[in-house]
């Protein structure tokens, strides 16, 4: 057991996803952890699933993790710190500036209150989802406010490290910005983009390939918990819906006449533009594109990927990424296989020496 | 080899990915192709790949596949009604009314021409990225005209079998309606979406995470050939795109002032109906979410997973499927192994009694 930056109790309170995988990689370090929800129900779910046990009168936490839906976050931050009048409560929740905004008006001891947000989730929620390894590796937003003190960014620091994830400093007025652009909007436009499925003939969506699936994954979302985070963070969405109209008009006025001067090139230009935009976007887990990959043609039965893999391995190259494409009725699959960029050309060679079939 | 159900001679024009693939996929079952292409440098190629042999005088081919850029194709396909008179002439373009209007208006002999567009592609393009197996499973939609006759129809459809395709027949109409909904708008969308990164802080692009991707990834694709596809299918894309700046200006008009009455829930019925949109999206290659997936962690460093394809091989299941997730900095991969339904529990109770760790 490796062990833990913070030495205090934490209590969670909300034993969803995010409650539950905190308590979850807390309690895998040693930490003493508390559970709360409004469901006892829950609760038991996750103290069953090993991320602490639940709370009773005589706990007294260092530091509070408030995990429920967006809607209830600022009421509940607020009885938390009326209750446990020496801890330090943070919030989980996917905007910053709302509940601030509303502890500061009830009258809330806003300086005992920091708010925080992971960058990670699943498309499965609640207690059976969680996973210790939910935030290895991904950005934890912190946004300290004016009377946040040093000593509690360091005590957040130190939960965040614990669970693996990496602190990055916003104000809660940068935050919801970038929620607004990386995360709503583009939850609002696969919803849009999904919407228009509704009322298609069959046979147009019996079409449909991996472009439209990857463009409309996210629709899938709950529409009740949506309707709350965009709720709370309407000025900064509204603003990027109204940059993303305006393009979209001048698509659409482009395309009406395209035998007008220019019609073409704003066309050309719009998906140039897109091109310029996704080439932003740091690798999967916040790495830039970082691998070259190696595709290999495998037969398709039982040891053969086993016996490519080895066969990696015993060349003394890590695999850092891998993903098999599977035809059905084909006789091969397609390993690729990710590596550094300057193992790429060796592992080629090198698999191709011992009778390997490379694709591409 | 199995044997085909063409018997006549294939020529192949244009061998790009398309071309290239379908050469490599006749070929492997022993059809006669020719190939050509405004570059000798790329029938070479392709022929190199074992895509078939370079054209030559004397060759009478039974079937044409113009397989060329969208704003070239009715003129390639005048071009081969023209120097082959007794051939059936068809094209893979991803668009269907224009080719055959622009055929009618030149005065082609358009009862010797078929559209069709294999429903099929890769973010790759040119020969290098073709494959045999690019149309297995995958629709391939034939969009007769009044002058279709059926045995021309047969021919094409013994084309689209032997290359493990299947056919779906639909009007040029009806297929421009649905690949302006399944392929053009969500090109669009992902472009306008991308589009929107372009001048926003680094910090905020920063915390992508897999939903931002999604939603972005075909924005990547060549401007130039989107151009004239989007170009050669304007009507029916703008019909759509108007329905969904309809939409928008619903979302932007809720998200402006929540107090309105009647905001809050014209906001959770958008998000509602895209639910309902996905949830009309066929599983990938058209089969039902077919595999469960058992997720394992593995040690990061060489052989690890050698041993873990090993150990699912000996204890006797096929893996079907097969993803690595891969955090940075974290000591531990997930291997997330998709198999038969049925094969899950014995698989998940032999990997833990080996010791293994089962994530979730």
């Amino acid at each position: 057991m490796d062990s833990s930056r913070l030495t205090g109790q934490v209590r969670i309170v909300g034993a969803g996803l995010l409650g539950t995988s905190i308590g979850l990689a807390l309690r895998a370090k040693g930490v003493d952890v508390v559970l709360a929800d409004a469901s006892m129900a829950n609760v038991h779910l996750a103290a069953d699933y090993g991320a602490g046990r639940p709370a009773a009168s005589g706990d007294v936490p260092e530091l509070i993790v408030v995990a429920v839906p967006p809607d209830v976050t600022a009421a509940v931050v607020g009885a938390e710190l009326h209750n446990h009048p020496a801890a330090l409560v943070i919030d989980v929740a996917s905007v910053k500036s709302q509940p601030l905004e509303q502890l500061r008006r009830g009258g809330a001891d806003v300086a005992r209150y920091l708010g925080t947000h992971p960058m990670a989730g699943r498309e499965r929620g609640g207690a059976v989802a969680a996973r210790a390894d939910l935030f290895i590796g991904r950005p934890w937003v912190v946004a300290a406010h004016s009377l946040t003190a040093a000593a509690q960014l360091g005590l957040v620091e130190d939960l965040i490290l614990d669970l693996g994830a990496t602190p990055v400093e916003l104000s809660p007025e940068e935050h919801d910005r970038a929620v607004a652009l990386i995360s709503h909007v583009p939850q609002l436009v696969a919803t849009l983009t999904a919407a228009r499925l509704v009322e298609a003939p069959i046979e147009a969506v019996s079409l449909a390939g991996q472009g439209l699936r990857d463009v409309t994954r996210i629709a899938a979302s709950d529409p009740e918990l949506w309707q709350q985070i965009l709720g709370a963070n309407a000025t900064p969405v509204v603003r990027i819906l109204r940059g993303l109209r305006d393009d979209l008009d001048t698509v659409i006025t482009s395309l009406d006449d395209l035998a007008v001067p220019g019609a073409r090139r704003a066309l050309a230009e719009q998906l140039a533009a897109g091109n310029a935009g996704v080439a932003r976007i740091p690798g999967k887990h916040g790495l830039k594109a970082a691998y070259t990959s190696v595709t290999v043609k495998v037969d398709d039965r039982p040891g053969e990927l086993a016996r490519l893999m080895a066969e990696v391995g015993s060349i003394g190259v890590n695999i850092e990424d891998l993903r098999l494409e599977h035809s059905p009725g084909a006789l091969i699959g397609l390993a690729e296989v990710g590596v550094l960029p300057e193992k790429a050309a060796m592992l080629t060679t090198e698999l191709l020496a011992r009778g390997w079939r490379i694709a591409g």
